[in-house]
């Protein structure tokens, strides 16, 4: 099959990338609006960027009618958000987030979620996740289409890391079997990891 | 376990995002020098970012010297590049072809692969792989510590995408069984997939 992204609707290049990029792990992405009302919503066109300086980044398209979701609102309002990683237990409930909710209405509350404190900034984590990413905004990439912004890419600077030392094994480092991410495939597909298996670093 | 970038080294930064961030999938980036010489590198701070544009993202550092490697080199030369998917007969080749080999050198040749010519694009794709991505160059995002460029993120144009038809189904949809891809972890450690699942799209 060939694809020229020139030829085909945006949803069917949408459908190619979210089948092939694959796996995609999941940015569970708390915010907290100007007047205080918190925010959740997943997100897998999510990449670390560097350790040096350390750097992650996100990518967001519009709400169905073109305006930007409440997400980056809530980054640009208070230039704060939280990544939050999805494991196997939080699997419903990170799909319950990504209803269309309206503006006002907390995620955390529809899905039967809490929050714990961060560290470093004012916007909560989501409680029981295994790992989280405290970030504030370093830069927002702006992609356009037809001369409008179409989509967003945000690169936040990680402040602070929290591990649950439940997915560490004896000598202090994650453990990819008890981290047990949930990976994101196309549509509304999602798989569990198989066995790890390590391939030596080449030498010259 | 909690962790303050700014009081540990960006090598135990490192290793807790690519133990956390997962898991994430391969881009093998097959690049051309203004001279010719073929280079193919894996990299897996990847995701795609859009399909509207269809966007694609990167991200690199340097060599262990501080200056760029030869894919940001190239892409900058040329203004082009292939991001191949890595699928499970590859993985060794794939692994091989991290290794720091000199600038002339082939890395198609020393991991005893072929080419296969690209369609809108003169860098080709690598023989086998069972998706590539054509793209272009629309901007490097650079990223800097102490005062020096460490890392940039490399945002390509998608202009053409090929899915080879044995990783299709009978509807002619992408089958991530059939596509087997390579997922990458922390340090030396890969997986593939698990048995997918679905979880329904969410109602209000």
């Amino acid at each position: 099959m060939e694809i020229d992204p020139l030829q085909v609707s945006s949803k069917e290049v949408y459908f190619a990338m979210t089948a092939t990029i694959v796996p995609r792990p999941i940015a569970w992405v708390s915010t907290m609006s100007s007047e205080g009302t918190l925010n959740l919503a997943p997100f897998s066109f999510f990449t670390g960027v560097s350790s040096k300086p350390p750097t992650i980044v996100f990518c967001l398209g519009n709400r169905p009618d073109g305006t930007p979701k409440d997400t980056l609102n809530n980054i640009e309002a208070r230039g704060e958000f939280v990544v939050n990683v999805v494991h196997e237990p939080m699997a419903q409930a990170m799909v319950h987030t990504s209803a269309p909710f309206a503006p006002g209405v907390s995620e955390f509350e529809r899905a039967g979620l809490d929050t714990s404190p961060s560290t470093r900034i004012t916007v909560p984590r989501v409680k029981g996740s295994p790992v989280s990413y405290e970030c504030t905004l370093n830069q927002v990439v702006e992609l356009s289409s037809g001369g409008a912004i179409t989509s967003r890419m945000v690169i936040g600077n990680i402040v602070y890391m929290h591990i649950q030392d439940a997915v560490l094994d004896e000598r202090g480092r994650v453990d990819v079997h008890k981290l047990r991410p949930v990976c994101r495939l196309g549509g509304k597909a999602y798989a569990m990891l198989d066995e790890s298996f390590e391939i030596p670093h080449p030498k010259l």
